[in-house]
């Protein structure tokens, strides 16, 4: 009873109860590190309302190993030459570890709605992006955590006043802060009708309010705490299921590949010619795609030995290697298996005017990785979606999307072994795995089929190549994409954020 | 003799020489790959020396996994926040890659030079900068590879004007390119004093007129053809020669380990009370740091269970967490083995106004690596200079270098040791590799003597922390950081590049 009695009580239970937290905290983010979960705790709040302050508490009980901030900053306008979402997917949790974002992509999106570089019927949008990102990764296991940190008017006035009289820290408080304080009231209904837009059951807003900034850091620990004992939790529980049986699963729509036609091949006088006259083309092209500032994504395709590399080699023979880059997609190393499979293309996404090559590419999920059992049927029926809506996340960005599936029919794929096969210069060129997968054509051709059928949209359409005459192939993938730079390079796409 | 009659047939053979070299140069750069060489290739040149276009041939004939291109521009001066050499740091050759500079840090030098923002004085510095660099490389196995592209006055004119006529093509002369043009004789001046001043042994000039740009491709063909011959004879040797015995080399030099006096315990009220007014002031320092501009890297150096996490922890308790991030050091990643050891901490080294807080270094060379025999004795024994080059540089960039060893004796570990075996809530912090390393106490002592022998500089000292007393170590390493915080703030450092 002497609690009550005592004055000074109070402050030693508080006291006590952090360092307990503190304590907990350090144990049970071990425990979700050696259970290889990921998390992303997001940290937003109004001005003045201690996030740094809290987030250090946050960041002292944890391991360094086991942590990343991002802080997000409205001002870097070098970031614009990017897609909205791409600095957050660059800074995306690897398993077993916690991601902080000291804000994050809705602080981008208020603050360009406050300072009216965003209309209110744009927004939605963006909200809409943010939820498919923490969607996707959700679906991947990392656990999300949302806080919005908040000061009552008058406490935030006082926090000001006192940086400011303080001629050290008198720099920190800026005009934008003093007029953010005045709307503060039309503000918090922004950030309310931000909560509401944003709060799926797995990744629900916490709001704290830092009057008090012990009594903060409490609520903070507490519910970090939790989130991360639940995800234990689901994991034991998910390691004690034993995985669902891999079957195949057939596609039965409609067989884009049956319907291509083979010409005979073309002549090679002609091919030497109008190559020549594509190429200067196409280089002349990617200077005005350069100066727009349009980004170009192009994904090669194709059964192996259907010749993606010398349709690369001739599109990019003569353009100026500054302008674009080739990204050859092979199997993922261990880093890129620590995070969601879309990570590693999103790190090669081009900025404006740059040209990212991808020499296989995503689709890699529903195809080796779905017909070789790499990845659950869950997710591979799951991917479909999550690459549409990055690919239209690029297109509204203003990126030119140009996807190609080089075709041949197995007879060809086998000639084009054997010559490998028996060429020492293209010998190495071929290995065991190229065999073996030509073994299951059937399963290929109907992953390729609903490939196209679920991921051919309008902003992003899929062109079936035929490259049995290796030739025509070439010239074709070229035309292609002078057509597609042409059209782009004639719209006008200039996202808002 | 029809060679002689037939006016094209000079021509047939030049595209011939070309499609061998090609093919060539595909086979050798494989060899290289599977052999795990890595190679750094230079291309500089003058303007319209068709750099691209010449970088571009090489590129094609080299598999897309194998290399990487990095394009040095003058007028990114965002990257001006670090040291002149961090992009290329960030931009070395893994083992079994190529890397291509598209214009390196030869160039920056240059133009600076050419635009009068570096005086003929400062030139050396940064020669030998460029010399350290590729000694460095070199000596960890890199084939340096360098071209200088020239094209004689009249034809750079020429092809100016070829540009400038069309009206697609026209933006990409500048007033600067004719500027520079008018000065030809004088730039080339500078040239060649550069290649005089940068041409070791191993890493010579290749000079190639690209006046006929066929020829140029085919001697750019040939020279890293022939180096890579070279490399791979040299590698193939190399793993014929059986790897030197380890012995342990002793140190008889001078001990600073044993000099240390360790006080009694502080006073606990005292402590807090110290501590407090101690975070005040580095809370402020930080801020002052920051809008500054002052860049500061901090080692924590000790042994094991010296307490180097708690004198972290209560040095950045208060400190805004965007100024400054903590680098746990542990075992390299197999990405990190696969660069020069250096290489890990170049890509944290911080930029202008923020705080990098290394939890172990790249001390580890000189200690964990030599004392468990880790790399060679000829690998630790090179690395103190290595090491010192590094920090000169940092510290000529402006950059504050804070060192701490913090030092504990045998008795005061083992107990430590035995205090978190037997507290569940510190149990994780010890490892049996905790209780191995304690068993080299002498070596790691006489390595530790060593370092801070060679490596104790005015612009990187080092500072001994005695830390049998935690709350001794933890005020002094703070106060340590609040004097050379301070000094810093009262220099001016402002290199020119």
């Amino acid at each position: 009873m002497s609690d009550a009695t005592d004055p000074k009580q109070p402050k030693e239970n508080q006291k006590n109860q952090l360092k307990e937290l503190a304590i907990r905290l350090g144990v049970v983010q071990r425990e979700a590190r050696a259970l290889k979960i990921p998390a992303l705790v997001v940290i937003e709040g109004l001005d003045a309302s201690e996030k740094g302050l809290l987030l250090n508490q946050v960041l002292l009980e944890i391991d360094a190993r086991s942590y990343n901030v991002y802080s997000t900053h409205a001002s870097h306008k070098e970031l614009r030459v990017y897609p909205f979402l791409w600095r957050f997917w660059n800074n995306t949790p690897a398993r077993g570890q916690i991601q902080f974002y000291d804000r994050g992509p809705y602080y981008l999106v208020l603050d360009a709605w406050a300072e009216d570089r965003l209309r209110e019927d744009q927004l939605d949008d963006y909200w809409q992006r943010i939820r498919e990102f923490e969607k996707q990764l959700h679906d991947d296991g990392v656990e999300i955590i949302k806080f919005f940190l908040t000061v009552p008017k008058k406490e935030q006035e006082m926090r000001f006043e006192m940086l400011e009289e303080n001629p050290k820290t008198s720099w920190r408080v800026t005009s934008k802060d003093w007029r953010r304080h005045r709307q503060y009231k039309p503000y918090m209904k922004r950030v309310a009708a931000m909560i509401e837009a944003t709060s799926p059951s797995y990744a629900k807003w916490k709001t704290i309010d830092t009057h008090d900034v012990k009594e903060a850091t409490i609520e903070l620990y507490q519910n970090i705490i939790k989130r991360l004992e639940k995800a234990i939790a689901r994991k034991k529980a998910d390691q004690d299921t034993p995985p669902a049986k891999r079957i195949w699963i057939p596609y039965k729509g409609k067989d884009f590949l049956s319907e291509v036609k083979f010409k005979s091949p073309m002549d090679r006088a002609e091919y030497k010619q109008t190559l020549k006259s594509r190429q200067e083309k196409i280089n002349e092209l990617v200077h005005e795609i350069h100066s727009s500032g349009i980004p170009v994504v192009m994904v090669y395709c194709g059964w192996d030995a259907a010749g993606k590399g010398g349709c690369i080699k001739r599109l990019v023979q003569g353009i100026d290697p500054r302008a674009y880059h080739v990204s050859p997609v092979g199997a993922p190393s261990k880093e890129e298996l620590s995070h969601h499979y879309l990570w590693r293309f999103w790190k090669e996404i081009p900025r404006r005017g740059r040209i990212e090559i991808f020499d296989r590419s995503w689709y890699g999920r529903v195809l080796v990785e779905r017909v070789e059992g790499l990845c659950s049927n869950e997710e591979w029926q799951r991917s479909y979606q999550e690459i549409n809506e990055m690919e239209e996340q690029l297109a509204d960005f203003g990126t030119a999307i140009i996807k190609f599936w080089l075709h041949i029919d197995r007879d060809t794929q086998l000639e084009r072994f054997n010559a490998r096969q028996n060429n020492p210069l293209k010998k190495w060129k071929i290995t065991d795995e190229d065999w073996r997968n030509r073994e299951r054509w059937d399963h290929y051709a109907e992953a390729v089929n609903e490939m196209i059928k679920k991921t051919d949209k309008p902003h992003a359409p899929w062109t079936i190549v035929p490259s049995v005459c290796k030739m025509r192939a070439r010239i074709q993938t070229i035309d292609t994409t002078i057509e597609r730079m042409e059209q782009m390079l004639k719209s006008d796409n200039k996202p808002a954020l």
